[in-house]
């Protein structure tokens, strides 16, 4: 147990005066630099904090600070706070959530054997042939300006495909101007809560915690409307200032939004002048049911409509972008700044030629028969045991209760499976009741491995 | 004369109700309203606004918000700030740096028929073959984890290829483990203000208004230190935690830094436990004088050196790098964010097998040579006047007496010619003299129409 700043600060290799004049004030310094001993494992799972006073004693910091900085790292799943026993490093603290990394920093991880993650395609089927000759043809047919400084909507091309796919794909109103170009939904929303829309947020009780840390960077306040079997709970919808959605698939727990709610959100952003979020993460794979088309097109002066190209295509594909309500163009593009910084010109007119020759429909069905096979094979591995939110996207839930929880991760872990539970999605401050289980992913696993990925997660769910 | 809130929310179309309670408080939001006016257009050069007072207390603020938030775009370059006089848009305020943007909420702009801005290469002389050949040697031989989630530090492969690119033609002690990829000098400059490198940092007295901003904007207070003939005055240096500089090309006035003043800006940040930014941003253009290398090479752990292909290829490939000393690769990878989200991987690996294959080598000639011819024709055209700054880079500065400057600024816009003066470059606590002249770019127009832009700029200078 370190008991104080010493003791602590012996372990994670800080300095033993931490530089907490720094900018980002005290509390984003101590959160980075507790945050990055997590990340590299100098503070390995199950470690035990000081308790907050203590270290703000020691540190001569206000206590606030300290519990701040801690229920940050508790909020990103870093950290888990106990009733009565303090704060501890979670066990395997978000490492499924990101690549085994070569880093000389990081303390060697367990070997990663089996890869279902979810929010991950398939590497091993980025199109590579078909994305060269778009860019070959993309590069040779641009006009000379495409290599001057860029125009921060991003190029008009991709822009132009981008509101012919949408539409027919997604039932998108999109129009060309009102579409601008990112480096994927982080940088949306980034961008949009960095001064553009002003808090407190309302977001799922369960989503991504890389999400709520982007809006807790920019000081939005968020607030957890729970989710049941049709969604999220709009009608717990209040004075909030903007939504965050998952309308089609509701990520993590994979159900879309009853068209009742649809509507009410709607209703609501109408009445209270908000606005909505929609995060359409995995909108081109559907497999069983009928399409749910954007939320967007029931009022595109109500909702802006996030999407990119990392899950159907790939996340070194750096390309996102947002369909806005004509009075957020200005602003965004404001905040994006004066000139192209963030999105290279060859990947935007690649996408843009791969879109306009087809190609990118034709990798979306292949991958979508690919992922749907899989998926059939998973549900099939695990049953008796129910998997659920089957129907859309890269992942399935398969609910435990919340001991099982955690023994099937630790099952996993000893199998050498890298995948995520429920909990870590969870938002700290949601008053539902928790959801466990497992989320799996099938579509990242190399077509080779899938079978025995399945049979080592099927041992390890008992 | 707009003497109150209503009639400059008339003139820049704002809501008579400005938003003041957004994210990033009162300030920053006035001041974003005000710079996207200025900079559509709506608020025409030379339009005066409301003495501070009259705003503050129209909108319900305190003085002080109003004072900043103008104090904030005078160091922009936006506005100017005249003794006697108040507060008004600057002419062509900042205009010329940036591209003639097809934005439907910008005013037209005068139409530019002679692109001479500087800091920008020929977009016409992108290497599109050889480009593309990379891309597709790249894209084939990549491993299928390339188009996983990337490492924050970007591909190996980028890395180990401009470690030996730099440490061969700019003598930098480039260690791959060392090198963080990024999107740009920007980007590089906003990792290390926001919260990497707490403030005060050193800055010329001349530089980008950009570089500022972004620091501003990070709350990095900036100190300016003097410039002279040999580059900027380092015995001014004192207890600022860093000092950024462009010590191969002063920008944009055009020396290099003195070798004693090499020496002693090492020294100081020795010393003083500070940090040195170099910033080699056109470090490939070198004409007439010897080679000058790298500062970085002279303490590895005390200067953090910085490039980008936007001058060498393009400012369309949004890719720069950071060499940085070994105690800050940790904190810039946790600041950037636990996968890249910013460089695409495509972009990445075309760049490192078009430095392998010696593509990148060979631009850098033909550029060279082709930059070297136009800097001749440039300094033939404007004698018997004398250019200087004249030995490297792609602009060179005519230097005119405070009055001319304007005058000969006038003369060219109604040329057509897109170009700077000295004074936007100028960081509004300077304390040197004032430097005069044009900022003269003379890579950026096509080679059919150089000569022709050249007549023009003669005639504009008299």
């Amino acid at each position: 147990m370190a008991g104080s700043w010493v003791d602590l600060a012996e372990r994670i290799g800080a300095d033993l005066h931490l530089d907490l004049a720094g900018p980002g004030g005290r509390r984003a310094v101590l959160t980075r630099t507790l945050r990055e001993a997590v990340r590299s494992g100098r503070l390995a799972p199950g470690t035990r904090l000081p308790p907050y006073r203590s270290l703000a004693a020691d540190l001569g910091l206000a206590r606030n600070t300290v519990a701040d900085a801690y229920a940050e790292l508790v909020a990103e799943g870093w950290l888990i706070a106990r009733q009565g026993s303090g704060t501890v490093v979670a066990h395997r603290a978000a490492a499924p959530r990101r690549p085994p990394s070569p880093s000389p920093a990081a303390a060697p991880a367990r070997p990663v054997r089996h890869d279902l993650r979810q929010g991950l395609p398939d590497p091993g089927s980025f199109p590579r042939t078909a994305w060269l000759a778009s860019a070959r043809r993309a590069l040779t047919a641009a006009p000379n300006d495409a290599f001057g400084p860029g125009d921060p909507r991003g190029r008009p091309e991709l822009r132009n495909a981008l509101a012919a796919y949408l539409s027919r794909a997604r039932g998108v109103q999109a129009d060309p101007d009102r579409i601008v170009i990112c480096s994927g939904v982080a940088h949306a929303l980034r961008l949009l809560s960095g001064g553009v829309v002003r808090g407190p947020w309302a977001v799922e009780s369960y989503g991504l915690p890389f999400h709520r840390s982007i809006l807790g960077a920019a000081s939005v306040r968020t607030r957890p409307l729970a989710i049941d079997e049709h969604g999220a709970r709009t009608d717990e919808l209040a004075g909030e200032r903007a939504v965050l959605l998952t309308p089609a698939h509701q990520f993590p727990t994979g159900g879309p939004l009853h068209p009742e709610r649809r509507a009410s959100v709607i209703d609501w952003a109408r009445t209270k002048n908000a606005l909505v979020l929609e995060d359409d993460y995995d909108g081109d794979f559907r497999y069983d049911r009928q399409p749910v088309g954007a939320l967007q097109n029931l009022d595109p002066e109500r909702v802006a409509y996030l999407g990119s190209v990392s899950k159907s295509l790939s996340p070194a594909v750096r390309l996102g972008w947002m369909v806005l309500p004509g009075h957020l163009v200005g602003p965004v593009l404001a905040a994006k700044g004066e000139r192209e910084a963030w999105a290279g010109v060859a990947d935007q007119l690649t996408l843009a030629d791969f879109i306009e020759h087809g190609a990118y429909d034709r990798h979306v069905r292949r991958m979508r028969q690919r992922y749907r096979r899989r998926r059939d094979q998973l549900v099939q591995a695990l049953a008796p045991h129910t998997t659920t939110g089957i129907a859309a996207g890269l992942h399935a839930v398969l609910n435990l209760p919340a001991e099982a929880e955690k023994r099937a991760l630790d099952a996993a872990r000893e199998e050498g499976i890298a995948l995520d539970g429920l909990s870590p999605f969870r938002h700290p401050e949601a008053a539902m009741p928790a959801l466990n289980g497992l989320v799996i992913g099938y579509a990242a696993a190399p077509d080779h491995a899938f079978a025995a990925a399945l049979d080592a997660l099927r041992r390890a769910v008992g």
